[in-house]
């Protein structure tokens, strides 16, 4: 998808360019993936022209593997945006409709050849979002995935003004959310798609508890017991500039919760939950601890708040530093 | 219409912004009538968005009445323009499908509003091209500008690529044509819709010959009887930087050339025949001469290649001291 | 009046370039009430040259109409800009000396065919400043405006380095002001016009007691009885980037207090007393309750801190939802 | 003086930002000369703020000595800056009617001390043109400068638009023109100032022909028999991005003329003439021969057309490669 | 390579900001060959920093594979470039002494991991040219090329500026040359690394007459019978904006002429022979014809020059338009 | 040294520009110097190409003295800089290995020229950190300082990554450190390179106790007797854009504290030091009370962290406007 971004804190009706970067959920946790030192593969359907080369490109650029995108249909899904300071919010323009990846159908993917030798299969509520097809093709990549024995994850991500193709997400997405081993969402997504929400926060005033999503953890576990573990990201709005940042993690048993880290001078907020997601994959790859996993994903998703564009190019040694705590930000020379 | 081009001579997959900026052919020529010190309306669809709030601010800006654009649909039009050199062609990518205009209604529009007050309609053979709505709410507006005594006048504007609809262009573009007293066309346009051509030009090879093309008037006449001027831009292409500019008009009887120029150091083509088109009305309105009118359009479409974006911002004085021979870019001051 | 910043927070002496824009007191305001759906007129003299043409072009690209503005005089006032950052303040240096508005006379308006039709009269205390001349339109003008039965505001706006054609701001003002049915200053301006300030508050401490204020409202009453509303803005200056903000209008009998807004990251702070201004307006002409009418200034021109330029480019609904609480920032998609 | 130039050919009503330069003919003289390696100083006035500070400072940055720049006055001079292309010309909007240096006057300067230990004074009818007091401070300077036995040169640089306060160019310059051993003039300034045109040539046909001058020298020869040399520039002017470029020079006897340069590029014509004069000076002081004088001026104003800004940034070094020949702009590595 | 260009026609001395890229001889062919879709590998030596990961990102951007890249060493290698303009040269400042290239030794590569399932092996005389173990390392690899059957090519590229590391060009390049079946060199090379010139030929004067380098190439091949082709770019420089570009290719019978383009906008030349090569070594390996291969070479290295950076970014269809005689730069749209 | 910077918080791999300035300890307070007020005098070595002239000119700019810069060498140190924001921290990538100031030797400088007329030697532990030789010369330069009665002062400024060449640092500072009156540390270069430390303070906390230093000011008093003054700068890093900023001075009785800034918005603090350095020369230069001397020095050091680049491009007007206690910010029009 081609990001174009105003610049300056410039609002739409005052810019004379757009910076372009490419992003979106899977390729954002793709591209984190590659950066911590994993395989990644990266599949969607991009058109045949110079905008579709221009995204697999940015991918490979990061050493995303791009050879199963499928190639065809009219168009790449755009979105513009518009960063927001202080108080004004930053606003997205969705143009994604009609898009070359609206447009997936399930046989347009040999997934039994995507999947060799592959560990993990990880998608967004937004794919099922977009389309019937889109949400078919997801399902199959599901069913493939559970068949080969992979490790199944996804992003609840739910996106309002997407889910316009006919069905609702709360109708759609509890069948492919059952294959999910890992299951992650933001403090609202719960709420919004299967109508679980914690007992009294309010996200949008900056402080948000995390015992309060114990009990949304639990009853996601009861809704999905498959799923080993839920996980949780808090995000608390003090304004656009300024936010707090944790999570927590439900195995089941116990409930994890990480440090909050205080994000005071935000640079890109965009692509923070997918940063979570590949830390979080990693994470769990890597560590034998849960804890680890989730403090990781934190870590990671927090320096992403401080990179512009959608893409967390930042590696584990610099995950790992801010992890351990030193987050002071001292010049290194 | 939002044109997105890649700055400095970037290609697509090289670029990390894109220079934004609004036009389209009828849009384009309300802007140069505008210029020119007439009042000038421009009628469309534009999304409820702010990029369609954006698009309509920049043609407030040069004066344009936006009262009639109607608002409604999904998306606004766009097209990426990644900028030649020398034999490298610049390249468009259109992204105008689905957008609000492709799916604009002769229901949306009060043309009797519309047309109030008003002494000329111009509408170009983009607006068939993109939908059979669109065509349909072209006829509408020629019929309901005929009945209102207007004059109509169009420009034929061939592109390929956009007539995807079902019928062709020499289906559909006839009957709208007939109802025009002035019809401009490039130098391909009249052979690619009404196969109807010069007998020996190639446009590719820099050199084209005026007298050549005296041919394509009559035989256009014959086919338009109705039309009192057919006028061809004759554009010779040495390379992308680097090109010839005249034109002729044929009023059924004798065929005006102008002067030809020699724009050796082109910025910007795009909107060169829609600023040829402005630069005519404003010299039939003005001018009791063919002859005046025609070189009007050429000296002010000459001077479009030197002004980056769509839109050709220039005055009436300027226009008129070019037309008078004065081309030496001698520093005013 | 031709804005010239230098970007990212440089040092005049290292810029090798400025953005440019448009603004000033008065213009602000009709933009903001243009942006706000009224319809607004903006009244000024601008050379005739490329500079005051697209001054004029910036206004009507908001919806501003400009067809009262005269042409004329010499040059276009500039302002100089450098944006400050924490303990460094932001520095203007004015180049507004022999413009083509300071030489403005009185004869050079047809107030009778300006006013036609209006309901409000706004002006600031920067007009009767820049000279004598500029005094006397201004004058001139708000007896116009009273004969017709308009509304007045102004905007007290002392700028010490523009007073110097002779007579000082408190022999000048005072006649003007009384024609004033509204009368906005800042937490200065009725000190260092009329001598009239609060007990202890000191604003660059950041810390600035609404109450305080209730004293000068009152004093601002007993001086000017046929002023309806007296409002102060409230800046407490953190530091550049950090500043407090809110108001109180007093109506005779009731101090009505804002909230206070924390603007944390300001982006652009320079017409912020003007936003206020173009907020107020509205909102006295579209509630019916003055709470409510200064709640939405204060939230309007909270907004224009984090926007670039003179211009507060925000929409009703923007600041309604601001006004209603949502201050999270919380991205819009 | 402050340059205000438009970026990538916009137009004035285009541009969102201006490239900020200084420059101004004597001030481009004096750093044409310290990067050849001389001494050079450089006396004007300059408001004592920030602009005037920046302007000092980008003179010392080439080594210019700037102490005797008398400070004071209101504002900086600019002129605003539109490059042209093809057949639309370059356009500047001069803002410099009450600059600090118009209000110039002779008791301002100690030119005994300025002129202690130099050997060349040059002035350009710039400054004679501005305002009554500066020509009389010329007029001092080029008495104390002849009486300290400097050569005093001067560049004819008639401005139309500037002389407006009383008197006109052909009444003032002889007297202070008297004053010089070397005067310079375009191929039009002898005509405007004097009088004195060549007999058929058409400046604006891009085809100047070098004997036309010689009656044009000799003519000023006559006028101003104290002048060892008469040098004319002689610019053709294909268009505003192809120009020719040449110089003759008359000693009285013998008409030099250079070689005639094809600049088909042009990147910044603006200063072309003080580039001229600065090799000129050069060349005079330190060849032994007047034809190799002329052919640095004329190799070192070429080159300056490829460099953007008002000041010519080149060596010796690469002066005399082109002088000698060498053209061919093959990649030096 | 990191290479750091001021922008805009700037000098050094102006600039503020240098446009960074990434390139260098064989990664420049590397990247030629991935675009036009065969397989390409780069080896190299990069410091293991983040300069040398963005430099290895640039490369697998456009699909090189950058596995055999060796890390260590201090530093990346750097050129600064300053683009001229008509009759300024462009001019390289070289920074890549003591780059981590510099001291690459032949046991840092398992060349026959690196070769395995190659078909090519192509080198540049910058190799040998940086430093004596960068020399043994080429030779190296040539052996074990060799050793495997891979065809060699080398491309002479001889920089005298590169050449202090004790032995001169014509003492190494031998040895090395008798390995390659492709020896590419441009109208100078032959000259100054072995001696052989044509007979009258001034590269200078903007006339490069192919023909006498028919004498160059049977010369060359006299010294090196293993060679079966041996090619020859031919570019007339008329200044630095403006060259002609062709070549010839001798297979030992027969000297192929490429037909003669006219590049009068040049955006970048910088790479030109590089892509020249890249351009030949898809053509030998692509078609049957040594004709055809040369053109294909020579339209390639036309298209370069209008794209900025090192990079060859265009694909087998747009060679293959120009290379059939398309190279009128009409919009494709 | 030219400073190589991303814009924007880009990280290295994102970057396709750098913004270019020059800088570096000992330059930073000769400009600092200037900018107050005083001569100053830069020494260093410079490589003979355009970047060592372009480095030239940004100090001559500034007004420092750059006639006793020798000439030679291979290049000029470079440093790129990546600009991290909240948990990340700044990156700097060294590229100063071989430069023409590393080659340094004694007897390019004749110091007795260049200490002629001056009252003070500064010099920073970055020198003796890259080479013996360059060790040496700062060793000379220390001997012939004392032998004409200067003031010396050093800044420690350790640079782990600097010190390559044999010796560590505690093993050649203490001879050189001797020769100074005043000794400036940061928090942490006292035991970095002399192993004295506060008893618990950790800077990484954003809690700096100044009273904790007193034990590092006394340590270094025992150590460094002939030292008049210790001062240590305190910065506490509560985030990469947030640090607080002091320091103390102890001339060898009484500990003098500054007051301590709440750095929020830090814009840039590269230099941070060498501004705190600047302003406390010009202090104990021009107070006669050593607090105020480190008022002023703090307050100085604490602007720059609001300017880009290494310079300090502050008055003392401005420094002592802070000092006094406004650092509110707040406009000044």
């Amino acid at each position: 998808m081609l990001r174009l971004a105003t610049p300056g804190y410039q609002r739409f009706v005052q810019t004379s360019e757009f910076e372009a970067t490419y992003g979106g959920g899977e390729a954002n946790v793709a591209v984190s993936l590659s950066n911590f030192g994993l395989t990644s593969k990266f599949v969607t359907r991009l058109p045949n022209n110079d905008l579709g080369l221009a995204c697999t490109m940015s991918l490979k650029k990061y050493g995303v593997d791009t050879q199963h995108i499928a190639q065809g249909g009219d168009r790449l899904g755009i979105y513009f945006l518009e960063t927001g300071a202080v108080n004004r919010p930053s606003k997205v323009v969705y143009d994604r409709a009609y898009s070359s990846f609206s447009e997936v159908k399930p046989e347009m993917f040999d997934w039994d050849a995507i999947f060799e030798g592959a560990e993990w299969f990880h998608w967004t509520g937004i794919t099922p979002a977009v389309s019937e097809s889109a949400a078919l093709t997801c399902l199959a990549a599901c069913k493939a995935a559970k068949a080969k024995g992979l490790k199944i994850s996804c992003d609840l991500n739910y996106r309002a003004k997407l889910w316009k193709w006919g069905k609702k997400a709360h109708e759609v997405m509890p069948e492919l959310v059952h294959y999910c081993d890992v299951i992650l969402g933001n403090e609202e997504d719960a709420e919004k798609v299967f109508g679980i929400k914690p007992p009294h926060t309010d996200v949008d005033k900056g402080v948000v508890d995390a015992l309060e999503f114990e009990h949304v953890c639990k009853e996601m576990k009861v809704k999905f017991p498959a799923a080993s573990k839920i996980i949780i990201t808090l995000r608390g709005s003090v304004n656009a500039n300024h936010n707090t940042w944790a999570g927590v993690l439900f195995d089941g048993k116990t409930l994890y919760q990480s440090s909050t880290y205080n994000i005071t001078h935000i640079v890109d907020r965009v692509g923070g939950g997918d940063s979570f997601m590949g830390g979080l994959i990693y994470g769990l790859l890597t560590y034998n601890s849960d804890q680890q996993a989730l403090d990781f994903a934190v870590a990671a998703s927090c320096l992403k708040h401080t990179i512009p564009g959608d893409f967390n190019l930042v590696t584990v040694a610099e995950v790992e530093a801010l992890m351990k705590g030193d987050g002071s930000g001292r010049v290194q020379r």
